[in-house]
């Protein structure tokens, strides 16, 4: 079922409120699930974490399938869903288009597309430009937030504030409805990005680097959590095996019931 | 690729050891991973985890084929791999059987089935045995866990330790390798479970009820966490989004880095 008109009006609303629009990442049905039921409106999607869900590569384009499977079924939340799409699993604009159509339909009312490639360059900007224009011409209602990596990649290319700044203001002018720099962490950077464009900017939370009072000041519109939420719930289960097998004390504050899980799940076994 | 005869002589012998074999549980391939990573030679999977992943009741027998492409990817893993098949996801046991066949062609060394069903009762004595014998008989080497949920379902019918000790004794007498008593957590049900089957007894870690010393003491030969792994991921993520909504500190100590997350996956990003 496609997204309401209301839907659609309020995920762009939370883009322009006075409040900054924290959008936390899910990589599977429960992740979505707790974090609607812990009060966010919306949830996106984390690529590195459902394709490390299913053991597949990051930014390879090699989770098309699996994107999909997850959008429908969270899709039927009581919360506004994007996806992070990585570079649109397809070089070809109109295949692209075809899974934004997809996911759509399912009830999305958002979606990332990025401009990093696999191995770590990043792809002429005509090409996520031509991405995004395709992608609006079928999908018109769907909030297209063009990501350039030009930050993201700093460990295999330098990171460059005016290849940054061309970069998003081309995307803008190519119709998407926001822009996202993840990795950008100087005030001065991110000031000059807001400056840049009249779409909201994203960008990645890097807790410790700033606030989101900060952010906020400096005319950041939305922040994403990225694959941060993933890699915490990794670590902490791993931390209570390994403390379970050492003899040491589990910590079960917050940790939900089985039960709790159960209820967040579409029918109950007692039900089934 | 079925598991070699030492993968499947080492699972058992992991039941007789001088140390209480402690079994973590899966829902994904990286939980599964880091796990390995973290040292444990063998991992299983969590019904409730694979369930609640894919947006689906637990115990309900809805999640055959999820479970089955879980395995696949985690028996490639370098630890050795049982799977909870629930109740076998049939209630006929060639097409159970045909389960247990398939994981094991993927290399998984061991399985468990379960005698409580979806609205809380238990199928009678007779089904299970017929389920093991059938699974013994078509994968002689599988190493089968049948687990009876006298005590599991106890917020739904009254534990009964006669009923379990006539249920473990029809289940080792079936041709099970080894019996699965979750919930049970007094001493002396414990010893008495112990003595009255000559196949290892594998019982749920519950924190804060006993100690890995005194299942052991006690003759317990493996412990599960069940869920419980799963549970404590989702209570991190979801207290790690709401600490960064709220404008609180998120501890980052012990949470992986995106490159370590990364490196556990098959194809690094580079590489594809």
């Amino acid at each position: 079922m496609t997204p309401t008109t209301e839907d659609m009006a309020t995920f762009r609303r939370f883009h322009r409120l006075g409040t900054l629009f924290v959008l936390p990442n899910a990589w599977d049905y429960t992740s979505a699930a707790a974090l609607a039921a812990a009060g966010f409106a919306a949830v996106a999607t984390t690529s590195l974490g459902v394709a490390a869900a299913a053991g597949k590569a990051d930014a390879a384009g090699a989770t098309r399938q699996e994107t999909l499977a997850l959008a429908r079924v969270i899709a039927r939340l009581a919360c506004l869903v994007s996806v992070d799409a990585e570079g649109g699993f397809s070089v070809q604009p109109e295949e692209v288009a075809d899974f934004a159509a997809e996911v759509f339909e399912a009830g999305v009312v958002g979606v990332n597309f990025e401009d990093g490639r696999a191995d770590g360059s990043l792809w002429p900007v005509e090409h996520l430009c031509r991405m995004v224009a395709t992608v609006k011409a079928r999908v018109p209602g769907m909030f297209v937030n063009a990501r350039t990596d030009t930050y993201w990649l700093a460990g295999k290319r330098t990171p460059s504030l005016p290849e940054t700044l061309a970069r998003v203001k081309a995307y803008a002018a190519a119709g998407a409805d926001g822009v996202f720099v993840p990795g950008v962490a100087e005030d001065a950077s991110i000031a000059a990005i807001v400056d840049a464009v009249d779409v909201p900017l994203n960008v990645l939370c890097m807790p410790g680097r700033h606030t989101l009072g900060r952010l906020a000041e400096l005319g950041v519109r939305r922040v994403s959590l990225g694959s941060l939420l993933f890699r915490v719930a990794l670590g902490a289960a791993v931390a209570a095996a390994v403390a379970v097998r050492d003899g040491q004390s589990v910590e079960l504050t917050g940790v939900p019931s089985y039960a709790s899980v159960e209820a967040l799940l579409p029918v109950s076994p007692a039900e089934a």
